[in-house]
């Protein structure tokens, strides 16, 4: 643990947090995504809920303001509803990050941006759908 | 995940539990325990509470009748209090393990102990002398 | 050995079914299927029997609903005969995950097929055709 | 597989077997043993069951005719009772290499020896107690 | 060295060719063959002669009765003229394999298999063109 | 980079902060002390000076109040003088942590000190005598 | 530290420079250029500001004369300025390489020349679009 | 050292010359070449000059007569003079290997021709455009 | 392989030769050794004899005449003979390092030696006994 | 290779001296020098002299003021005479380093001290009992 760091943060993905430079992305998943055969760089927070941890890495990283949509979800397959904890994402995010617009990719297409970001945290989210792509922007 | 696995339970820490025999111990500590320089096998599950993850665990693992005491706390150093979780840690054992006799020991022979045991968990659990090393006994 | 989980699983097994998501698949084959080198990760259980394993694996993960057939067989070359064990394997699915429907595959693509997928398991097997490829499902 | 050789034996312990020279040891161990904890090379073979690995090993290798006792079991604990198998390790032995004679020693003592021995065969073998020591002869 | 199995088989090798399954191939190379750089996995057995190591090797694989020609020489280059040692070859594949049929392919066709190959084994046979790719069969 | 927190500090000195405990400790070295010689964990921070790091570092972690003195400096040999730099160690650490009594140790006993810490940082301090131990504390 | 060797440069980095040669590419990148995911080679020097590394780069290595301009920036994206710290690049180039032209490549150009590259530098230079490409020469 | 063999063949470098086989190709390489960027397997040998070590190499190893060429140079850029020291290189091989032909390829192509190539050795050699490719013969 | 060297000496056999310096001991080892638990660098020969191998290395390195036995047997255990390969190995010795003296250690003692050596040749030797440490001496 | 920097200093050996701090030593040794066996870290120069590379590695660190002898030479064995070479490195030291005292060691001692270096450089020198330990000061 850390002065000033939210201490669910781990060491591991405060050092990828940190090693990441404008533009480089992470992805933040959860229980039941493919995580191990989706990522370069796989970091685990099994038993870690996505609102807190969300929560957290915006804290310590700002979003991208040079691309239209630095959060972005992953859309519903027909027959499946929108989760109820995408609202929450919104809110934590609006309070975090004001103003950033958030959109929604296909599966397969999210899969593919998870194998090309630079790490994705697998939690315990419970959720379905729970997944949500950030992408860093400046620090000043 | 798995189905009838704790969801708290992460794979390396699944696979350690499985890889150890009777006798082996597992040593579950707190946010602020020296694991990283005090374990020869290391497991994180920052930001998980101790209870349930005592509770979790022995849902999967017997204690040891072989030994007086399978279930070892830290001695309070001169001047602190016994914490409030350690009557947590007594229930969750005794509806666990029912019977079983809760030993302590000094700081610097919790720390040797934990060079000695088969993994270390790190948790995220913030109480002082949130530490237990749990002794393996035989699966039939 | 861990309470509740067949004593069959390896631990090595065991981490790779928990770490798995939605989508991911593991091979289960044969003693004389070529696993080494159409495997990303090849976990051996020389001397297990498949039917005991596939009742063992189907207990710890679902099959995977989203697609048409989570279950798939190598089809059997001109002038062979399908095997015995097939009947053996339709009675564990549905007594597991009732309802399930069950594909074959032509043999070069049950190869490929192996090689994509998150791990291979080498039995014991002596059965020819006696290989299957498991997609998993969500646990909830 | 290979012609002429057991298919219970996987091709890593078959190479271990292999690199034994005259006086090595190696400890087949039951699926309670702490054997990750105890072993300089680790061989799991989840799902065998000790009377046929044994039966499989002697078939490879001869015993050390240069020492009293080539075979070593574990003694038992105080309560405990000598376990069924033994009876049927004997006849195993007796049939591939008869004359030999089979010791026992204190279960601290047998752990120090498994930590020295060449390598540890960890099997999914039930019974209690149904750990052993074998020395390798010549082979010529 | 074990009971039963040929001293010039290496454990290294041993191992692979236990590990191989119906269809992989393993290649038996001269001196002069440029191993290293044309090998997946490359075993040494620099000093053994190729007539010894193919008679050792067909004693434990059998050769794949589903395709033409489980065994492959290369052709020689213009100029050059057909090994006496080959005559060798087929009077020990005749023996130990009966009624199998040899082919044989150009140079940069036989290298770029033996980059596919399973394994290459590197002898010390000096005869020029000792090559041959051996594809395994179904073990039964 | 990371939102609040010291720029000076690089991915991997985060990192090994976050995973130190209570009572671990690091010492942070000037350019000509035998770093990479006397420890098990090295992070290099080339081209830093020691106040600036000495302060980023105090404001990540807290001293540990349960010794007497969390805060150690090398003894100078005999016929050399305190360095000036001392003097500013001091009004950093009491701006960081007030109240913190530094003592002083042998060479050859800092060295292995040095050589037990959980880490040491290799800085490009020009200053003679710029090495310090910090031993942290609990953060809560 | 060595006598006649900037400080600044770590031995890692000295290392590279040394393997170098004549056309291979070394890149100097600001706090915020994404290195990590862009780099074959990585060195972090954190805390360090670019016009000191470079004036202690070319004091090492020379330029390529046999290509138009061996020192490349990065373009400005549409809504930002060219960065002050230009012109202080420009005069330590002068400086030590009198009459080197530089160029400027676009984003994507960059991001892709710097995986290319030999080495990547990562500094902890707070100013935007304060990376470089330098070309080495031939040193005789 | 050894009996018979040049001493300035360093360990390495005599084994991967022989592994080499009939058809690899080793490239020399001079002080200034980007060996380190251009080679599969990397051998220095700094200090050491070309001359020497080419005349070592031929002792070791034979030229190809299957290719018109076993021996190739980097052309000169348009402006560069050939160097001298080829006439050196023309006499040693004529001495070591009487009646071999040397040809030229672009400097692009040379580079090509050491990525593929089975060692690089980086040399001290001064000389610009003291780069050799020999391609093994075989040894009878 | 390589002109003039023995062809029965492998890459890595001739590398540990070149390492090794004045005083360094190689241990050649008949095919019952137990070789792979007392090695600290083992070089298998597998399938080749010990009086080819003893006769080459000798061409390669002088046995050390700072020492008054360069070469060591291991005695023989109480009721086996002397082995007949003896007087090979011994007149081996006199043809290649004529005048040298050799003498005997206990089993123990040789596997104590073995153990130390830089390196251990694993052979295929069938006679018992046919084991010999050689002390390398100074090339000139 | 670099501006400034001698050309006989490999990248390896320069990052060892630029790593290595106050009172570190490192051993420069002759080719006949069991050099492998005694070091924790082995840089190897063959084909260099050692003159040369004395000369070089004294460019680049200055010898250690704290003690009475920072450079120490291997006593020769009764029976052998000082080499000649000798003078020439007091030579070399004088230029470098002048007023150094140079001391002797046992050779037993001196392979002790090479085992305890931060690094050894085994050189192509033929002289006997060319070896030197240099112990590094301090860079200001």
């Amino acid at each position: 643990m850390l002065k000033g760091v939210p201490s669910i943060i781990s060491p591991d993905l405060l050092k990828a947090l940190a090693e990441m430079g404008h533009g480089d992305e992470i992805v933040l998943v959860d229980a039941n995504f493919p995580a191990a055969s989706n990522a370069k760089r796989l970091i685990r927070l099994d038993g870690v809920a996505m609102p807190e941890l969300l929560q957290a890495v915006l804290q310590l990283i700002p979003l991208d303001p040079y691309v239209a949509t630095p959060a972005v979800l992953m859309q519903v397959v027909d027959g499946d509803l929108p989760p109820a904890i995408w609202e929450t994402y919104r809110r934590v995010i609006e309070a975090e990050a004001g103003g950033v617009v958030v959109s929604h990719i296909a599966r397969a297409d999210f899969y593919e941006r998870s194998r090309a970001a630079y790490a994705v945290v697998a939690t315990g989210e419970q959720s379905p759908y729970g997944n949500i792509v950030l992408k860093k922007g400046v620090v000043s």
